[in-house]
């Protein structure tokens, strides 16, 4: 062996999502790439607010030279302390700047926190369809992860989570906004949740943490208010990113929040913050750290990825194709007509239209739209969305 | 349990040099951080190049508000050329920006190369004294690190490190200029140890890679050159950051540089990209790539961290401590009079002196004192130095 095993296994295992990629690039080599209708990817096309750069220029006449270094694994306290002071108001939690943890991404932030908390041979549930990065995360700290099925409208089946549930489950993790489904979770569903995984914790005698993954909440649509897990459990962590509220996913810069109801906070707190050193990260970038605290509450025009949404749903419902509406994030996860998602997404790309299968989600028989593109890959790809859903009705 | 309960052990294991931390803190507040001399950080103190913040916002006007998005998980193309070609010229290997992957700083880079390589129970070896946190690097991806004695200057025992292989040797780690001790191996020593590992690799039946961990490349003294590990051996990794080289360990930018000649170069390539993608670094941060490609070959002023290293052994000589003067780095790892180094840091407390205890780099009997700090931290500092010395005596 020359590398790892498991990275074998991994590199192996993912070839034909790289092939359809590498598929992909062949595509837009030959054919241009103005020419093929890329939703493949979740990197957001719109800008970051007007305002970042104005503030990024000012941050870096502010602290001049000396705003580089090192400051504590968990970050600048004044930048926690703004953070801190935005859920407050934003979630109504009694947060502070001592529960909040700087960090690489909501990637870096997931990695830390399952790192913290993770035995090994634990479990870790999370609804279906699901990022899927999301086993990697898990299997990173010695743990597995269990996918649970979600009801017909990508809703919390909270039997089926109850079922899951055992002695070895230690956190259970959502996503909503959903991505691939853009599904967003209703007040009632986190509640019951949070009903059952203290039932659960009572029942198993230790702690099953709920973490929240939400980068997406500040993209909704139609009024819709992501509601807060705080109140809704106590053994709640909450990770997310600035990747797609501001559109600067490449500069790796997000946050993890501890509920500050959590029993054993402090243990958490510090697990987290040496999971951060350790893992790596030493600490998150220290000038969007500086950018990200004078941002708090901002996004980019959300209302320009409701028009996508509506143009991408209008298009493909009068096609014929069924699909979920999604409230949130900017994924469309609609059904493919037959059973064989790899071979539909084959089809589309036939049409020079890249898109993912459900499989690579955990959702078989589904695709996942990104639409973080512009109005006209939308409105240009929608003839041969139609002429792919045709060849096979 | 509430978190992992190897991390609750790693927190209880650091918690004697946490303690000496928080006496520092207390000490700053009791005193003054002016009256306090610490020399516990190696957190640098002369400000990046004077070119780096003309570069920086040359760089945000020319990338504008688009500059921040996702790129492959390896970093900009044309980052790693840049970072390719400098390399080419520096060290006269024929190595290109496909070898290199861009990562969160040199802890980030250790960590994705160990991910990629280390299967469940390997070893890795490293010459003591060491920088400390590779224990914890090897064990968060399932290997362990075994810690071999250095000559008394600090070369190389290249009979202590045949004795340390076996067939669990997945990797050497070595760290030359020096954290702690600021020693430089010679290209003769490299080249040795290069033999080395080729007899027990082709002995052992699999490869060990020789892990070259280099961020005070460039901080060196007296007219040394750090010797290249590439034609010293086939199966080298470069792991390093701009972060001590042009002071901005804040940003987190960093990147591995594979050997061009290594047999499996392309599968060490696929595997640390995936490692980096999986442990939720994704990318290095995406503005920094750009900066530190304009800025190859850039540092901060050397001769000023040569000035302090003279200031510090002329001042510490005098005063009759021992010493192996550094040719690197910006550290000084002198002999504590007692054998109970702790004790001798505790000591030097009293004197408001923050220095850290060897047995914190698997050198005990001795302590590290961190000299990026102004030259008046050092002045002032030495009649405390003395009278401790002279309590001991």
């Amino acid at each position: 062996m020359t590398i790892a095993k498991k990275i074998e296994g991994f590199i192996e295992n993912s070839s034909w999502i790289r092939k359809m990629f590498e598929e992909g690039a062949r595509l837009r080599q030959q054919h241009g790439a103005d020419n093929v209708f890329d939703f493949s990817l979740g990197n957001p096309n719109l800008p970051p607010p007007a305002q970042f750069d104005k503030i990024l220029e000012e941050t870096l006449a502010a602290v001049g030279d000396r705003g580089h270094g090192y400051m504590p694994n968990t970050g600048y306290p004044q930048v926690r302390d703004a953070i801190a002071g935005f859920l407050q108001a934003e979630q109504n939690v009694a947060i502070t700047g001592d529960e909040i943890i700087m960090t690489c991404g909501a990637a870096g932030a997931l990695n830390i926190v399952l790192k913290a908390i993770l035995d090994p041979e634990d479990e870790v549930i999370t609804p279906a369809p699901y990022f899927v990065e999301y086993n990697f995360y898990a299997n990173n700290h010695g743990g597995t992860l269990k996918a649970v099925p979600t009801k017909d409208d990508f809703a919390l089946d909270i039997d089926s989570l109850e079922n899951a549930i055992s002695d070895k489950t230690k956190a259970v993790i959502i996503n909503s906004p959903n991505n691939p489904t853009g599904k967003v979770y209703s007040r009632e569903e986190l509640v019951k949740l949070g009903g059952l995984l203290l039932a659960k914790s009572q029942e198993t005698g230790h702690t099953i943490y709920l973490i929240s993954d939400e980068p997406y909440r500040k993209i909704v649509f139609d009024d819709i208010i992501v509601p807060s897990i705080f109140d809704c459990y106590q053994e709640t962590i909450l990770c997310t990113s600035y990747s797609k509220d501001i559109s600067i996913p490449g500069e790796r810069i997000g946050f993890v929040a501890i509920n500050p109801m959590a029993a054993y906070k402090k243990e958490l707190q510090a697990g987290i913050a040496l999971a951060n050193r350790i893992l790596g990260f030493v600490n998150a970038p220290a000038l969007m750290q500086r950018v990200v605290a004078q941002m708090q509450g901002d996004s980019v025009d959300i209302d320009q990825y409701r028009k996508k949404r509506d143009l991408l749903c209008d298009g493909l419902a009068g096609c014929g194709y069924e699909f979920i509406k999604p409230s949130g994030a900017f994924y469309l996860f609609p059904k493919a007509p037959v059973a064989d998602d790899v071979a539909f997404v084959r089809a589309l790309q036939d049409e020079l239209i890249l898109v993912v299968p459900g499989s690579g989600f955990g959702g078989p028989g589904h695709f996942r739209i990104a639409f973080c593109v512009t109005d006209d890959t939308i409105k240009n790809a929608m003839p041969g969305f139609r002429r792919t859903l045709d060849k096979f009705r």
